[in-house]
C-alpha cells in the first residue's frame, strides 16, 4: 500500500486573467510541463468555454493532470496526479513562472492509504 | 469566490479485483452514473495498460471524473470535481453499488477558496 501515489491540489490566482482565458496557452504549457516533469503523455483533452473558461485533462502513464479556469474570478484549479517518478514541483514552478500567480492554495494527498473507516464489521 | 466547487476524492478497496481490470466496465459505469447525476459530458478518453490497470477520464461541462485502479492492491482512486449542480453522492452510490467496496476513503475538498497564503507581500 502506498506506493507515493500523490495527488497535488493547486489553486491558483491572477490579477491578469486573460491567460485563463487561453485553451492554445494551456495545452501548451501543461503538454511541455508534464514532458519536462518525466511523465509520459498517454492522451490529452482540452476545451474552450463560451464566452470563456477553459477546461483540459492531460492522462499519464502516472495518472493525471487536469486544469479547470474561471476568469471571472482569476481562478485555475489544477491537479496533479502521479504515482510514479515524475516531479510534480517541475510543474508547479513552471506554472508560477508563466502566472506569477497573486496568491495560491495548495494541497498534496497520499492517495490510497487506509486510515480507518471499514465497511467490514 | 467559493461558487460551490466541490472535488471529492474517493478512494476504494475491494476483495475481488477483476472489476478494476476492465476497462469497457468502468466506461459503461462512469458514463452512466455521470449521466444520471445531471452532469453534461464534453469528452472522455479510458486506457487499459498492460498486463492490468485502468485509467480514465470523463470532461464534463461541470469539471470532470478521473478514475485509476491498481488491481494488484484491490485499489481504484477517483476523482469527482463539479462546480455545477450535479448530484456527487449520485455517482457515490452508483459505485458502492457495483464494487460493494470492503473499505473506503472518501474526502472532500472545496476547491478556489482562498484561506490564507498570499504571494502579495
Amino acid at each position: 500500500m502506498g506506493l507515493g501515489r500523490k495527488h497535488v491540489l493547486y489553486d491558483l490566482w491572477v490579477d491578469d486573467a486573460s491567460l485563463l482565458k487561453q485553451v492554445d496557452a494551456w495545452r501548451e504549457i501543461l503538454l511541455a510541463a508534464a514532458k519536462g516533469s518525466g511523465a509520459t503523455i498517454i492522451d490529452y483533452q482540452f476545451h474552450q468555454f463560451s464566452p470563456h473558461g477553459v477546461t483540459g485533462f492531460l492522462l499519464l502513464a502516472e495518472s493525471h493532470i487536469s486544469v479547470h479556469t474561471w476568469p471571472e474570478e482569476g481562478l485555475a484549479a489544477l491537479d496533479i496526479f502521479t504515482c510514479g517518478p515524475m516531479d510534480t514541483n517541475f510543474i508547479i514552478a513552471r506554472l508560477r513562472e508563466r502566472f506569477k500567480p497573486c496568491r495560491e492554495r495548495l494541497t498534496t494527498v497520499n492517495r490510497g492509504i487506509f486510515d480507518g473507516f471499514d465497511n467490514k464489521r
